[in-house]
């Protein structure tokens, strides 16, 4: 694709053999900006059903075909360095809690996120749930080097849906006192747990500070779906921060090849945090460029596979020439119990993102089965794996908070509007 | 100890996090062997029981009291570095598998060695065996990220000891057509073995090829034992390879902190090295230096523990400015099954050689328990992924050869003497 003969699936092996640091061809990051480019130029981008982002982009110079729209890319990267900031601080109850994401600070560490399934310590698999959710937060919150304590660790199959965000950010709020991720829900939920949030945090927010960080997911190949659009404009313009996605599947969503699935996420992100940009000059945004193998027969993600720890190494290097912090992958797998094969996998892509410089590492304790389970051994076992590689020692673990009744009533209130 | 405060556990961390690539300070590197010379020069090394080392030590300004000899560490770097190859090639009996060690070649990996005892399939525990030997060479031979099928993979329970090295080296010749390393028995052993292999690899060497690489330890603190001095003499004297190791235990046999263990494993392998070059120039050598922690309650090295990992960074480095091939570990666990734990400490010990540059890595598939173990499992699924992580395709497997009888008996009566 576009002539690319630079990224092949050999160059893992010089990545990962012979040389002794992981360095990455400049011409190569040069040659994936221009095919991005020309795949924003003659591709084009969809924004489904929301006209606003349309009529931004036609005020930008973007040229409107139905929901599609056709950029340029050396426009967007200018809007990006012109005003994303490249690291900004996320917020916690307790101030010594809260964490720069970014200029060369260590990685903040979130769990798993999404989770429907949870793989019991007895071995037995149960639906996500309030009560397992709060478990979570706390061994999160307790956990020294999660230093985020995340987003919907797992499901809660026994809450309402519409009620769902309120006790997610309740339980973040109320068990732990470190920063965390705020829900996309809908924008009106996003709204409303940053009001609460923001109250609990108490403190008046400097330059370059936020509470909560957002999973703004672009549907590649090539998409934007509404509700991601209408969030990322809602968060945006109150001044928090979002990580833009591109997650795709190689040779599903995206092209076979690690260099044509490079380009297409970089299209894919250009154009997400440029709209962030738009929208918000300065909002606090984060960049998130992941291809997973894609097995046509199993219809399944291989993750673990080197190929996406070779997209990993690359996705650092293309933030970092666009100046905004970076997300990585924590240890995810694609094994079913917490074997040889998930400790494995999980270490490896955890070690391509520590080493690679990723800024905010999500999925970082618990990932199981390709993300639909989260294993409470994993977390732990996990979780002190990463605080021994980072020098943090047991001392520094968070005690349980004590209950607060008056904090849970006044959130309560707040987050029911 | 010596002052340095250059290298601590927060070290690792930002090794491992924030920068993006493995750096490590290069005024660290001056101070370990500033502290390392200190330690040659004031306390000195002890060569038991091999008065013909403490005749050469004489002979090249060393100061001798008793077994102990007081160095010089810059004449020691001068002798290394005027005569040690930056770089050899080991030969198979098929000339497509000769591999170069160094200069920035991908790192050749071989098995465990050393193992006692073996996990078979079944999940049943066995005493290593002949039969299984040949079983776990096969093994070895038909991996393709395998390049050197190395020696001892497993102890040969079942046969008498002195035979053993002749056994071994007859299943790496008939079983596979890949180098592999040496018999460090003893020095008669090791010569015998050096004959019958260059007599079925056939080809006349040129300058900086060899066949055998020979596994020679020091014995910390600071003492080399009469048969590796030996070994190492008949080895380096016959034109083949000595991989010169210091492998400590922090706390037990060396300090308990990292900048003290590389001072002391430093002094320990820069005699070993220069040793080599003295008896014959020229001889090719591999550094090799592994700090691991000691628990000092169950008795056991910590393997998996993130310091080992530091370890193995500096070990490189300092290997570089010497100009030799360098030694890294591979799947190092103390699990005692392939577990999580297994998984994961396994990969992030094969990701600090890989991703640090080491030239030549040992125990690369299947060790388990501390390396009281090989793991039939853990030898296929590490052995798979190194080949994914190094872009090898099974279509690069060996294929098991055809049994040569007439090479079996030739090489029987040579190893027999």
């Amino acid at each position: 694709m576009l002539g690319l003969q630079s990224i092949s699936s050999s160059d893992l092996g010089s990545a990962l053999t012979g040389h002794g640091i992981i360095t990455v061809d400049e011409s190569a990051l040069g040659q994936i900006e221009a095919g991005a480019d020309r795949v924003l130029e003659e591709v084009g981008i969809r924004f489904e059903d929301d006209p606003e982002t349309l009529d931004l982009w036609r005020e930008h110079g973007g040229i409107i075909k139905d929901d599609c729209v056709f950029l340029e890319g050396s426009r967007l990267r200018q809007i990006i360095r012109g005003s994303a900031p490249q690291s900004f601080v996320l917020r916690g109850r307790n101030p010594d809690r809260d964490t720069r994401i970014g200029a060369g600070q260590p990685a903040a560490i979130a769990p798993i996120y999404g989770a429907p399934n949870v793989l019991l310590p007895n071995g037995r698999r149960a639906a996500g749930s309030l009560e397992i959710y709060r478990r979570l937060v706390s061994m999160a919150h307790a956990a020294p080097a999660i230093s985020n304590t995340g987003h919907m660790i797992c499901v809660l199959n026994d809450v309402a849906e519409a009620d769902r965000p309120m006790e997610m950010a309740l339980a973040h709020l109320t068990l732990s006192d470190k920063p965390f991720m705020g829900t996309i829900a809908s924008p009106e939920a996003a709204e409303q747990v940053i009001d609460a949030v923001s109250m609990a945090v108490g403190r008046e927010p400097k330059a370059g500070e936020c509470e909560l960080l957002h999973l703004i997911n672009a549907t590649p190949p090539l998409t934007y779906k509404e509700n991601p659009l209408k969030c990322l404009r809602a968060i945006a313009q109150r001044r928090q921060a979002c990580m833009v996605t591109s997650y795709m599947m190689m040779g599903a969503t995206s092209p076979v090849t690690g260099a044509g699935t490079l380009i297409q996420g970089y299209a894919e992100v250009l154009a997400g945090l440029a709209l962030a940009q738009l929208w918000s000059p300065g909002a606090p945004v984060v960049m998130g460029l992941f291809g997973i193998p894609f097995d046509m027969r199993s219809m399944l993600p291989c993750y673990g596979d080197p190929a996406s720890h070779l997209m990993q190494i690359y996705a650092v290097q293309l933030a970092r020439r666009l100046g905004v912090p970076v997300r990585g992958e924590g240890g995810v797998t694609s094994a079913k119990m917490d074997d040889g094969q998930a400790g494995s996998e999980g270490a490896r892509a955890t070690a391509a993102s520590l080493l690679s410089g990723a800024d905010f590492i999500l999925h970082g304790a618990g990932w199981l089965e390709q993300g639909r389970s989260v294993s409470i051994g994993k977390f732990k076992r996990e979780a002190k794996a990463i605080a021994e590689s980072c020098g943090f020692g047991a001392d520094q673990s968070a005690l349980p908070l004590p209950f607060d009744p008056r904090l849970e009533a006044d959130l309560r209130r707040r987050l029911r509007g």
